[in-house]
């Protein structure tokens, strides 16, 4: 049996995903259907952002010193990664200017010019780029990247409260981005304190389980409280006259570790399995022809089925090549296609179409007249959730000592206990990475028995 | 009357399109109405490039100083103004690495990779991304900008007869997207030899004309012949078996100069007048209520009026604000909404609503079961296109002596001669720019009489 990542690796590369022979380390081409796919999640994620109020924007790749450096939990969480221009032409620049790492300490002064009164709030803005960041650890495609595809958010709100309720509308339309759309599994964790975006109060992420056991977050929320906003005095006029500073929060989902997750959660050892939403082509077309004399026929009542896949606007392509059946299939199947139409001769007579499911492998025939595609993609998109949704659920656990948290370590995400001490961390750090930890939930320290909070622990890309 | 460098930057400002506050320069922020107008652009444009066998692609933004230097004329073209990254975090890198100017350095070593026989040939590939040139003339916004958001294409194939109709086709394609999307007139130039893109056989370039008499560049397309592929060997077997060269192209529309040329071409003192393809609000309604008794009426009636829109699919708005009526339209036009619908009380008694186009100020009662909105979208789209020929072409003048050539000069492209000798040109460069070469048809030369060839002139942005 392949190994995951060797499988990983050569979907990327035989189905034309990404190229990652380009000559700088942890910067990928993204190729034709890997852009296909990501397209369509940019289209959903910022029409739902937009339906919210959100405003597009885009804002310069190019962050003076100075402002990177003004809040200073924030550059000393990305000092170590960001990519600076020092020239331009021959020449030394005035100012340094940094390659956007996240666009915080970009948009905010922009911000603060447009904040006078509470009647300028709420501000909610996303905007659809790239970011670098020159991560010291050993890349992955598409998983640790230096340039990063993603959308981000940013917010000032005048109230706390209203900040608190677009932590809650963000989680939602990230989760519609995700699970409805990507039908990727997912658990929301707070992070630690430790483990929190520079300059935030806390952090949320959005954590998927990869088919080796390992996770992967795939989208964080930020509530960066009133920091960013007194350092660049995104300030206010309220209500009854005084001055007030504004509350943000910040968020973005990765659209390479998404499609990474596409990719790697649904796929089996056929290839790719796509959701239709998302799916470049949504339903393949076979002719089975082994008689010249047959062609006709079967290429004229291939047209009927073209006219029935154009009304229902069902992305689609006819193979016509001259390949074998057999090898149509195959290249079909890796590529994730959801749906496989196929017409020989007696289908004609019979007037019906094979259709074979990618995600259940079922085949059946079904008459023209009865033939439904968007129905047949819709039950395809729930099936793969469901399929994924039962594999996520069988690799969460519970480790009451460390004998079960090494069991499970690596086999998915392990929920135990910590007593908040540093004495026990090391040990529990020496396995796996703390995901959350939630000090409401009261549980027994895996390492030391003492009484604690609840943590997850896993094994993480 | 406002000087149309004022109303132009007023424009952008008013109207939220961009920020040109941001602390570098030569980088606006794209607000709102701003990206939502470049965003049909991009959906515009990559339909038809993706319907003509382009895919879709994303190379990175770094190129490392070893690729950008491999075509002598290219970097000699390029380098005085290309930014330069040489740290990540503390540390130099261990290759200095140029932010994309242009991609055809960072994409062919790809071509070379994915280019084996014939059979891998054509490629035709786009991407939408930003680029950047450190531009060392005046910067102007959308104008002349340092970060230049625009959609690259490029492509590589077996023969130069390919690559001559691959150059007809994306005429075609940009045409498209300039004059029918945009009702952007244009005249397609062929620049002279000093003018053309580094590295490339010839250059032809699209030229708009603005209010002010200059001309504005809106987009590029290079032959490129074999000179990119000689030098990153982009080389394949063909059906002969023999080793070759392909024969490249290249090409680009930059979105914000386009946008600039939508705001300017179309304007009037009102404001802009968005062509309705493109306007992200299409239509607004105005309830026309001064007593509260009214209100409920009017109210009802514009949800009938909604509906017929939503089920046309039109992107409108109500502005049911408290502000006056005239307040509104003041608004509203300024913006630019194609078409303005006022309901009040005697509007709803005969059933009708009041349509008013922004582009010819036609104000005109439908009733509400004629109202075929799309159609009247379409008829402004029409005659913003008409309104804007006709200009153009008052803008297009001769000049067979110096005389005439300093009366036109500055009102739009003049057509004239020049012999082709360095001793007469800068008399003509001293005036404006010369945009076109045309040796074919024979001119007598503006400054010295002889027999010469035809070329255009104009005051350039």
């Amino acid at each position: 049996m392949e190994d995951f990542s060797d499988w990983f690796h050569r979907m990327l590369d035989e189905n034309e995903l990404i190229d990652i022979r380009y000559p700088v380390k942890g910067m990928p081409v993204y190729r034709g259907d890997g852009v296909r796919i990501i397209r369509e999640m940019i289209r959903h994620l910022e029409a739902l952002l937009e339906a919210d109020g959100h405003e597009p924007m885009y804002f310069p790749v190019a962050i003076p010193e100075t402002l990177l450096a003004a809040e200073a939990e924030h550059i000393a969480g990305f000092e170590d990664e960001v990519y600076w221009m020092t020239h331009a032409g021959g020449n030394p620049l005035d100012v340094k200017l940094a390659l956007r790492p996240t666009s915080e300490t970009c948009m905010y002064p922009m911000f603060a010019l447009w904040t006078r009164t509470h009647t300028d709030l709420p501000i909610k803005i996303h905007q659809t780029t790239c970011v670098y960041r020159h991560d010291t650890k050993h890349t992955r495609p598409l998983i640790r990247s230096r340039e990063i595809w993603w959308n981000e958010g940013h917010t000032a709100f005048e109230t706390q409260e209203e900040a608190l309720e677009n932590i809650e509308t963000v989680k939602r339309i990230y989760s519609s981005l995700i699970t409805d759309l990507l039908c990727i599994p997912v658990e929301i964790n707070q992070r630690p304190e430790w483990d929190k975006f520079p300059g935030a109060e806390y952090t949320i992420a959005f954590d998927t389980i990869f088919p080796d056991g390992k996770t992967l977050q795939v989208a964080t929320i930020h509530n960066l409280g009133q920091h960013f906003s007194k350092v660049f005095n995104i300030e206010f006029e309220n209500a009854a006259g005084e001055k007030k500073l504004a509350w943000q929060t910040s968020y973005g989902p990765g659209f390479g570790r998404l499609l990474a997750s596409v990719v790697s959660v649904h796929g089996d050892e056929k290839g790719m399995r796509l959701p239709p939403k998302v799916a470049p082509i949504q339903a393949v077309i076979i002719p089975i022809v082994f008689k010249d004399s047959d062609k006709k026929n079967v290429m004229e009542f291939i047209g009927k089925v073209k006219n029935i896949l154009e009304k229902n606007s069902v992305r689609f392509t006819v193979d016509d090549g001259d390949e074998r059946p057999g090898a149509k299939y195959y290249k079909w199947e890796q590529r994730g296609v959801p749906l496989r139409l196929e017409v020989g001769p007696k289908d004609v007579e019979k007037k019906h179409v094979m259709t074979v499911r990618r995600d259940t492998s079922e085949k059946k025939p079904v008459k023209l007249a009865d033939l439904d595609v968007p129905k047949v993609l819709d039950i395809i998109q729930k099936t793969l959730l469901a399929q994924a949704q039962e594999k996520f659920d069988a690799r969460l656990f519970k480790a009451k000592d460390e004998k079960e948290l090494d069991k499970h370590l690596g086999e998915g995400i392990v929920t135990t206990g910590w007593c908040g001490e540093d004495s026990c961390a090391p040990s529990i750090e020496s396995k796996g990475t703390i995901l959350s930890t939630d000090r409401e939930r009261r549980r027994k320290c895996v390492v030391c028995g003492a009484e604690g909070m609840t943590i997850k622990v896993a094994k993480t890309y």
